[in-house]
């Protein structure tokens, strides 16, 4: 491990390493966010490589000797981290191997060794390929880059802190996502050190609270599971260094669940035209949904921590979206079976200004009448009382709509 | 019509005038976009209201005197530019009525109406609400506040091309988006003003190229239709001022197809985590697709107009985008009519990695056997390269893959 120690000078020398490589991406006010609290967004989902990661990383391997880059450096990621590394590793010249487990989406594959890594796919999951990596680097001497638990991978994250006080210096709190731990630890030991009297709050996901179970037990706990479609943050075991830093620092962990994740998301894409990945949306989830209590009123920084999204998965949330708000919306009709019925079903349909979709049509099942058929229309709709509308008028001509 | 002239002064005035209300969005660094040039992104999709327009019409609406004011304005807009003007006017506590086609969608509306405006919704399309909005100007006495034809709206968005020229300033070319051409009459007066080697140009929907058919035809003519996705520049016929300026300034106009623009949407998703309506992506469309010759080597901005898109089209745009990259297909089987297929067949795609998110399953049509059913299947998959083992295994084991 790194003799590095976590100091404002470290972070500060991070902040200044860093301008070669990072953005400084903008802090963009959301004033239909909250009704209570006056937020703003800090996107590093528009960091370079999509997400925060490359800070930490970059800052780490600027730091390795000669000696150390020569035997090239070695990390397991499913994405950002990867993503980091290699790009830092790049820089240098030096060496990358990425180990991903073989169901990490092509998308972060592509990316990763667009930085000229070599990308080992691993079969089976993050610790399947977490194992491969140390196996790795213990036979081939390489040097570890670790996502988290890093006094110098830390400092870098830390410059958020000092970029959030400098571009919103009157800000009274700050969320911030939790998975590793990493991020929240350098964010909340920049703002302690410099602005004692700002609250930093950590988020997780309701399925993966390992940090928050932990700072609750006092003691370093493993979930069996982390099943969160925020991968980014789904970590079953906090980092030593970040469970102490979070101990000490952090005023508070809330959790949100999946749906909350996914409203958040789509609520970003809706009003902020900005793409997140689940993990970078949770402190705007915990934002909508209200769950750090003491906020009415002040000026909060939530911070977007990344955005790497597969597009199957943002395509799911965005449907999930359409029909959590009328958007999109099902009906599943008992016809008699004679002709012309689809005719007048689609010409209803289309009066009220529904838009059909998708169509399927056949016989009735056992709970319906034998002569008749049972037709299942995915419409777009403009709101609930469409939908509304539609169902009265299919209803008024006769029809029998059936439950889902 | 309003009296003021375009200017240089005129476009500073603007810029400190807006300051109170718009944001300097962010200059992005694109490396993926373009092989040939280096590709800069300017982010008015982060612009407050979601799009530029809120730099014209805010400015023009700064400009009205207290009797124009006090009579109250009003526009005709499918989105963006209501929002601009119901800002405007909210801020400069005037009565807004912004007219706008019954089919717009619910959340430009209601985003319209967040702003204190009064909203006609019109029934049928633009024509229809742009003439209820002078009808409605004649008969009240309101001040019209035109979307494009206007110096004074013409100067706001001009304050784009400063910020251009500041943020970037060995910038060699700019791409913008035209619709009735008041944003690249700004942002094309302001370069061509300050630095005359820089060239501009103009990006239109191939389905609605008003603009590059009356600059070529030196007429300005009116198209019988402009049916595009990009809804903000769906327009028919050129503004007379915006016409002579473009004619003056302006260094040539390419067009891009529907295909072209709803992969640039999705690239924009992808790559760089930001939303864009179809209108604002153009000048990506037209980069990606190498529209604009005499490019290689140089500094090039593509400016993003705006980022409402219906996230109903949002959807499709994505969907038809994982169609094209192979990571979304449709398999057609025809199966013998025996118990245990459909149970063999999920086993085969699961085994090759795919998911299916989507089943039907039915009698078979004329064209295969009696005694066989037909299997529809939609599939999440990687890329091609797994679509092909896919088919190859059901082939493999004896199944027959029926063209779509």
């Amino acid at each position: 491990m790194s003799k590095s120690k976590l100091t404002i000078e470290n972070i500060r020398h991070a902040a200044e390493v860093l301008r070669e490589v990072a953005r400084k991406t903008d802090m963009i006010f959301a004033p239909k966010l909250s009704t209570n609290a006056q937020v703003w967004l800090k996107t590093e989902n528009l960091q370079v490589t999509g997400s925060f990661k490359v800070r930490g990383a970059y800052y780490k391997i600027s730091k390795l000797t000669a000696e150390e880059l020569g035997r090239g450096v070695i990390a397991c990621s499913a994405g950002n981290h990867a993503q980091g590394v290699a790009l830092g590793a790049q820089r240098r010249k030096a060496r990358a191997v990425i180990c991903m487990p073989d169901i990490a989406p092509i998308a972060k594959i592509e990316a990763t060794k667009s930085y000229g890594a070599e990308v080992r796919l691993v079969p089976g999951t993050y610790d399947d390929a977490s194992a491969y990596a140390e196996k790795l680097c213990r036979e081939e001497g390489m040097t570890f880059v670790h996502p988290f638990d890093d006094p110098d991978v830390i400092a870098g994250q830390g410059t958020l802190g000092l970029e959030i006080l400098e571009q919103l210096p009157d800000v009274e709190a700050v969320l911030v996502p939790i998975g590793g731990g990493g991020l929240i630890s350098g964010v909340a030991y920049a703002i302690k050190h410099l602005k004692p009297d700002c609250k930093v709050y950590g988020v997780q996901a309701a399925e993966a609270p390992s940090m928050k179970r932990s700072i609750e037990a006092q003691d370093k706990l493993t979930l069996s599971t982390a099943n969160t479609f925020a991968d980014g943050i789904a970590v079953k075991h906090p980092g030593d260094l970040t469970f102490e830093l979070v101990n000490r620092y952090v005023d508070g962990i809330v959790t949100v669940s999946e749906d909350e994740i996914a409203a958040a998301v789509l609520f970003l894409i809706e009003q902020r035209k900005l793409v997140c990945e689940g993990a970078g949306a949770v402190s705007v989830a915990a934002m909508v949904y209200d769950k750090v209590p003491g906020l009415h009123g002040k000026k909060v920084c939530c911070l977007l921590s990344g955005g790497n999204i597969d597009v199957n998965i943002l395509s799911r949330v965005i449907y999930r979206g359409l029909l959590a708000s009328g958007r999109r919306t099902s009906l599943k009709l008992s016809l008699p079976d004679k002709p012309g019925q689809l005719a007048i079903v689609a010409g209803i349909v289309s009066k009220c200004g529904g838009n059909v979709i998708n169509v399927s049509y056949g016989p009735s099942g056992v709970d319906t009448a034998l002569a008749s058929c049972v037709l299942n229309l995915e419409l777009e709709t403009r709101d609930f009382t469409q939908i509304g509308e539609i169902h009265g008028a299919l209803e008024a001509a006769g029809y029998h709509l059936l439950r889902e």
